[in-house]
């Protein structure tokens, strides 16, 4: 997978943390590993689909993150993961893929978003299931991780 | 959404179980319900886009129906679900989804599947977030249930 698909995801994740949350993530080196999985308590994934490429996007998020951006953007949290944190983190996996699929049709690469999934249970793993390359992002933040994975074949 | 879109579903699941586990599942009824989720303990999730229509599609197996699928296809199990169960869904995933793509593609609706993610981890629930109609379908057998949702814009 090129560098060009990934910053574009990488960019677009602090941005919307950062506007929509005033919370400043700390990207961690992104990795290709096989034998890595994301881990976390809430999760969204959506599949991508292009005229030249098919793939997959998922965020994980640990819960005190998730519920933290909850307190952020909403103003209050609640005390675990329900509907409608489960419902904001679908909107950022939108968010979030919205806008690395604009840059990346600046850049001459179109793919079409499937609806978002969200994921909810205590540490479960998320494996994105293709032969090409997968790449793993890791966020920290005071209030815990976020991980990014993107496959794109 | 229309009964013509849920059946190439639900009939690509039951072939698929039949033929590569010898596994007959019993079909429940399918249910439009907003605030009933999929839980089980490995899933497999698949995003669909196409001109008319995007959406996505999962199926959620119990940790005991997805271990004796593994024991019926390859002549042993795990104890528990491993990389290799996980490979074994998302493949289910891709072949129920591309069964009823091709059911699908004879009544006209054309639509392309993004690659598969698999979820693992204990009793986690599945949400499709989308302001469309969700389909839930139960299925049983002597060893675990398995959950098949789908939804389209």
């Amino acid at each position: 997978m090129r560098a060009e698909f990934v910053n574009p995801f990488l960019v677009s994740l602090l941005h919307v943390m950062s506007t929509m949350a005033q919370l400043e993530l700390k990207a961690g080196a992104p990795r290709k590993k096989n034998d890595e999985l994301a881990r976390g308590d809430v999760s969204g994934l959506i599949g991508m689909v292009g005229p030249q490429t098919r793939g997959s996007f998922s965020i994980t998020f640990d819960k005190g993150l998730a519920l933290e951006v909850m307190r952020r953007m909403l103003g209050e949290a609640p005390a675990s993961i329900n509907e409608e944190v489960t419902d904001m983190v679908g909107e950022i996996t939108n968010m979030v893929t919205g806008g690395a699929k604009r840059m990346l049709a600046e850049k001459g690469y179109d793919f079409d978003m499937a609806t978002p999934v969200v994921v909810s249970g205590p540490n479960h793993t998320i494996s994105h299931k293709t032969d090409s390359t997968k790449l793993l992002m890791p966020f920290e933040s005071e209030y815990g991780r976020a991980t990014i994975e993107i496959c794109f074949e």
